[in-house]
Parts: structure tokens; sequence; C-alpha cells
């Protein structure tokens, strides 16, 4: 479930990337610090039918985008990926699914950080998973979370 | 230049793949143990104007593919990706390209490594450029190289 306050993120995540938005990739559930985010198989399969790598890819690297943006005011801050690993473990046949989390001592650390900075890297450790709970890629990303340049400011308004 | 027999690899990798063929990467040049290849900024921008992670992904992705087709035989063996890592060194803000290679050592060695045990790793270290040459992404991936089964033999066959 979405809740509503953060509807306007989910959908805005999605649509502002013509590269996310044609694979349909889904915003399953969302709250505070918290999202799953799903993967169809359809449209993302391969020539040996399974999930296309880089449809993999978009699902881990999209969840450094969307935690941020429930868990940090993204009318000030913004991330930018800095270097995502990515192992395909086992192939993928059905839609695939993913969680991020962040706990509240982690969002205070990398805001504090940020405060002193201006920018504070972070580090994701995801797992993508297939429709029978299996584990199929790896993912491990590093962000970093900076504020946002005047000139963006706009962009990222969800009003 | 595509050279005229490998036309069908270059059209195949692309097409195949549902994911590849929607960011409109173009195979530039194609010859024997060489590909470069291009990812167009067009439909590939992302809500701050600069390419997209994903599809900076796909181009590194890819290059592990045609690589492999320009190089061993395909319908006998096929490449499996194992695991990517890509690094954003600066933002992409035009088209961009990859230029991938293989010596006729390096692919000695790999036969004769997969012909001794069925399959073998091969690794490709990878930069993707931006318009003004400079670096914009770095790729490090590994493919696994094996025998294509039985089941899987007319997928690759370019007749």
């Amino acid at each position: 479930m979405i809740e509503e306050k953060y509807q306007p993120i989910a959908d805005m995540a999605v649509a502002m990337v013509e590269g996310i938005r044609r694979t349909g990739l889904q915003v399953v559930d969302l709250r505070e610090r918290y999202a799953k985010v799903l993967m169809p198989m359809e449209s993302n399969g391969n020539h040996v039918g399974i999930m296309y790598a880089g449809s993999l890819f978009t699902l881990g690297e999209f969840a450094g985008g969307i935690i941020f943006g429930v868990t940090f005011d993204i009318t000030k801050y913004v991330p930018l990926v800095k270097e995502i690993n990515i192992k395909f473990q086992s192939p993928a046949a059905t839609d695939v699914t993913l969680e991020v989390s962040m706990t509240k001592e982690q969002a205070a650390e990398i805001l504090k950080e940020a405060e002193t900075n201006g920018k504070a890297d972070f580090a994701l450790e995801l797992e993508i998973k297939d429709a029978k709970g299996e584990i199929v890629s790896l993912v491990n990303g590093i962000w970093q979370f900076r504020e946002i340049p005047e000139s963006m400011k706009g962009i990222f308004a969800t009003q």
C-alpha cells in the first residue's frame, strides 16, 4: 500500500525518467523510510526468457531514489547515484521485487554529515527476489546525498 | 562501420531484448573482436537532464554480449552476465559511446578453459565516454562463457 501523502512521490519517481517508466516498474508499498518496488517480467524478458539484466539494474538503482524520497526533504536535498554493483545470482523468470528501508538512526546520521559537509554518501545493500522469494540478484550501491542546487529546486517539489 | 558478415549479429543483439531495443542503443562499428556501441541521449535523459544511470548500465552490459558475438561461435556458446560494477564518474549530457575489444590470445585462453571445464569466466574493464571523449562511467563486468544448451541452439543461429 502506498501511504496517501507519498503517492505524488511514487508517481513522480517513475514518471520523470523515461528509462524507468518504459520498464513498467511499479511502486507497491510506500511509507516513511520504507519502499517495496516491483519489476514486471512482461516487456523485461531477454532472448532466453529470463529477466533482462538491465531491468534488474533499474529496480536496484530505483531503490536509492525512492527511499530517499520517503526519508528526506526532497525540496532541499537530492540523491545522486555514485556506484552500483549487481551480482546476478540466479535467473529470474517471474516478476521480481525489492524492499528497501532506512532506520531513523541511519537517516539522522546522513543528515548530520550533509549538514556539516554539504554532502554525505550512503550505502544500500539490497536483494532482488523472485515470486517464490528466492534471491535472484544482489545490489550494493552508493548514493550521494546533496543539498539541491537553487536551479533544480522546482523539479523536485511535489506541488 | 559494421562489417557485412556481422550485420545480423548487430541487428539481433539489439532486437532480441526489448529492454535494450527501447533505449535506442546503436552498434556503430563491428568487426572481428571489436565493437563500438552508442547510447543516444534522446529518450535516455533523467529528471535533471543528464543520462539515466540505467541507460549507461545497458551500454556497459551490452558490451559483453556483442564482443562475444564477434569473437566466438555463437551457434555453440552463449555468454551469461554474472556481475557488473558501474561507477558514475561524471554526468553524461551527450550521446555516449563504449569500445570493447578482445585479443586473439584472450579469446584462445577463454576457449581453452571452456573446452576443459565446460565454462569459463571472462572479465571486461570498460570506459563509457561522452561526445568530448571524457570518461563518464567505468564498467567492470564478469561474464560466463558456456556451451549453449541443446534447447537454446536455434535462438542464436544467425540464419
